[in-house]
């Protein structure tokens, strides 16, 4: 049985090779005055996009003022020093010029922009905001989806805590999607963004609340590309074709269309790995696999249709003679190996990492905390669930 | 080699069983203060549907005045009508309860009303709009796609002409989506939609500028599943999950998702049809079926990677051992058999005429002129062809 849903995607897209240059009229269209050009590191600077984005906007006669510095997992205190700039400026859009990161920490800086009080309340769920100031993003790297999707995630340096908001009134007005862009990807990010890309429509798969089959054949065949476009470029990262597919799959995975009639998808591994980033600061991507079979293993049982579906349809898993079981371990079998054939770590210990018992405690105990209480639909886990996922992750 | 696109799909979609009853919180949303409420037969009266509507309406103090009388391929004399009526009661907001026939009916007088001028203009591509009136709609039947879709086609009655007009401005600002109102449909009207939206793919499938191995992905997973669909529905008329499946994938299939990097589609079946539908006033599903075999043979040599990849990857065609000619051929026939299993017609025959050489000729031209001289990307039609197509399809 089909569950009820909503989606909304008014997120106008310009997707293809030279698109960056269509960022000036996209803002004109907007109508807006003065634009905070955010961004994160000083590549952006150096491989001349910047420049590129600076001079359309002058073009367009429109004012600006810039604020680089976000970093992966972006932090609370520079979406603060945003607020502050924007407001001083006079700014009322947002222009995220970067990756996830530098669209979430736009998102934020929107919605301190319209709202009173601490920004951070959103993002601790004590109270939710009523507006949000425009946001435009210039995408360069695909894994996260934030230029489409609803949600954005935030870190509080204090604590180490990765928190994450989603409200439709934050999706962005425009993303310009040019996948020239991403070719200079260091070969690890792109795999952690092909990985994050995976997982945002994975958390909606695996799922017990129901499922529509044209929703499956669209998460299927999204998967198998992604798939196939990760080891193309894990061979050559300058295969053009592969960089464009992956990047459209990126928006399209976190949209909301993967998981439309699927009852709001499962999400855990997400909540676990924010808080194995918000305390080690690891690339998303990775943290995702790090953990994921873990947790595929703690929870197949209990969704276990799904998790054969998955196996044979997404994996190629052949089922024959063989019991559903060991069809779905078959298949988080192959997917972990997938990722490691792709550079991706699959336990903790790959992650370079070796939490001590009161770490993987803490985690835990801060996932609960920020999932209120449990989290899940393929199996609900609580606090003692999530500890043993963490610890059999080592 | 993916290709540049836009994709803009800002149509707030309610989806569900029970979807409907949330009409008067969404058109409240809206901000307006008078609504047209435009729809077709008495039928949505006799269900109560019209009632439930009218009383979400008044429960939310908005005003309305009514329209019906839409009947398929939507008159231009209607148009007409609604928008007077719409200007002589202040409306700001027209409220399509129909199917495609009436959103695309709806949309003609959204752009009537909010530009000077004939409104017939813009069907006949001599001007275009600057802006278009709000439009929803409450969907009852799964087929054009128009409740998310940029396109209206009118037929003007005088010389029988059936022409569209796309524009971003018309799309709906919200769609309610609720299956259970298309339980009670025909079974002819069940499978009309059904081909109606699997064209809307497959014209975007079929092309030789290009394409996005996710999109095809896509593209062949919504085929799959709306081809399972409509086999359930011939055999069982109240089967929910299939009648669900079937109207998110109308909107699916029509609102640019399936034809993301392909270039712009093909669309030649479309206007073939529009001019047998112009002439003959025949079911726009059935019209398509009548004449897509005859299209294919005409133009799968000059377009023959893409009529295997169909054969092979949405009809199931065995490729082993066979010429790529011999592949394409099986997948068109295996396409018109199953046309023909769910009860539409692979021919003129079939639709019940018998068109004269003369109207023929009539046909050739008039989708000539229509097309601007020509159409389509599998392979260029001018009016020679589309007169051969014609002809084959008798």
């Amino acid at each position: 049985m089909a569950y009820g849903f909503t989606y909304y995607t008014p997120t106008k897209v310009v997707f293809g090779f030279g698109a960056a240059d269509r960022v000036g009229e996209l803002v004109r269209q907007q109508g807006c005055k003065s634009v905070l050009l955010h961004y994160g590191s000083q590549s952006a600077r150096r491989s001349g996009l910047l420049d590129r984005v600076e001079a359309a906007l002058r073009a367009e006669g429109v004012r600006f003022v810039s604020l680089g510095g976000v970093v992966p997992n972006p932090r609370l205190s520079l979406v603060y020093e945003g607020i502050e700039l924007a407001r001083r400026e006079n700014v009322d859009f947002i222009l995220a010029v970067g990756g996830g990161s530098v669209i979430d920490s736009s998102k934020a800086i929107a919605y301190g922009l319209a709202n009173e009080g601490d920004v951070w309340d959103f993002y601790e769920h004590t109270r939710k905001p009523t507006a949000c100031f425009p946001v435009g993003a210039v995408l360069t790297i695909a894994a996260s989806g934030s230029e489409m999707s609803n949600s954005s995630v935030i870190t509080k340096e204090e604590g180490g805590m990765k928190r994450s908001y989603n409200d439709d009134l934050a999706r962005p007005k425009f993303a310009v999607m040019d996948p020239e862009l991403t070719l200079t990807l260091p070969d690890y990010q792109t795999a952690c963004g092909c990985a994050d890309i995976m997982m945002h429509t994975m958390e909606r798969y695996f799922t017990n609340g129901g499922n529509m089959a044209v929703t499956d054949a669209i998460a299927e065949g999204l998967l198998r590309t992604v798939m196939d476009c990760a080891v193309k470029l894990r061979d050559d990262p300058q295969d053009r074709d592969a960089r464009a597919e992956v990047m459209w799959a990126g928006s399209l995975s976190h949209n909301g269309l993967t998981g439309c009639g699927n009852d709001g998808g499962d999400f855990s591994t997400h909540a676990l790995e924010h808080e194995i980033g918000g305390m080690f600061d690891v690339a998303h991507g990775a943290g995702l696999t790090a953990v994921w079979g873990s947790w595929a293993r703690y929870v197949y049982q209990n969704c276990l249709p799904r998790f054969v579906s998955f196996a044979v349809r997404v994996m190629g898993v052949d089922p024959a003679g063989k019991t559903d079981e060991a069809v779905a371990l078959e298949g988080i079998q192959a997917l972990e190996a997938f990722f490691r054939s792709i550079g991706l770590p699959t336990s903790f210990a790959g992650l370079g990492l070796a939490p001590t018992e009161e770490q993987l405690r803490h985690l835990a105990a801060s996932c609960a905390v920020a999932s209120g209480g449990q989290k899940g639909s393929a199996r609900v886990l609580r606090e003692e669930d999530m500890y043993q996922i963490y610890k059999m992750a080592l």
